[in-house]
């Protein structure tokens, strides 16, 4: 069994959002947020099923844990989420003051990293957990698309 | 009475959302999208009312415009917002491939500019169109809350 509360026990929450995502065929990125080892905010990218490019895993989880704590601000709160932040979400995870961030694996490409170290300074930043699970089911889904 | 369809004309539409947000003692931000010269798309910041730092006015009008047009792309879509979009608003106008982005006033300290230029190549951008009037609502809104 998952040792509870670890970095890997709430991204193994997060990848199954991710897995949510995937049997939906969205792409598949999930998000967690949790507040004192409880987990207050769900989300996984549903940019088709709601024909909204606002709708990453991280954008929906933030909001439910807003609404959880009837607080705008997430400052004692830690996101997981599977894939490194898009700009979009980097920029809200400034505005909600998340304490802390993980990811799981980088992405290159769409990641917010690319063009500098966006996030505040105050946020915590731990990277590659998880981190191989996370690709691969990425890489599953856009292999299973060319395909 | 104002010329039709041209960006002061928009613009103007931008800022009676910006004067809503104003009104209901939120940071006064308007955005419309517009669509063949149809507003297709409105939005206004309500980051306080609905305790939510994703609800910007730009997120907002994106949400309703790609809704209306059943499309998450709006490349042939302009978005009018009275202030200089955030990190966050500026990523979602990357995914959502607007068309261009016409912005009434500068915002030096939360504007997505000060991080170098992030919008996509393609997205024609216009500044400038109503700025003293964009930036005295905000003004007005900073020094009452000052008082």
């Amino acid at each position: 069994m998952d040792e509870l509360f670890t970095d890997a026990y709430f991204m193994k929450k997060a990848l199954d959002e991710a897995q949510m995502a995937y049997e939906n065929e969205e792409i598949p990125i999930g998000a967690i947020v949790v507040f004192e080892n409880k987990i207050i905010g769900k989300g996984h990218n549903q940019t088709e099923k709601l024909t909204d490019v606002t709708a990453h895993a991280e954008m929906l989880a933030i909001t439910a844990a807003s609404s959880y704590m009837n607080s705008k601000f997430l400052d004692e709160c830690t996101l997981y989420v599977t894939i490194e932040p898009c700009l979009m979400c980097c920029g809200a995870i400034g505005w909600s003051r998340l304490k802390r961030v993980v990811f799981g694996a980088a992405e290159p490409k769409f990641g917010y990293s690319k063009h500098g170290n966006l996030l505040p300074a105050k946020t915590e930043l731990t990277t590659g957990i998880l981190e191989k699970e996370c690709r691969e089911l990425m890489k599953q889904f856009f292999a299973e698309k060319r395909d």
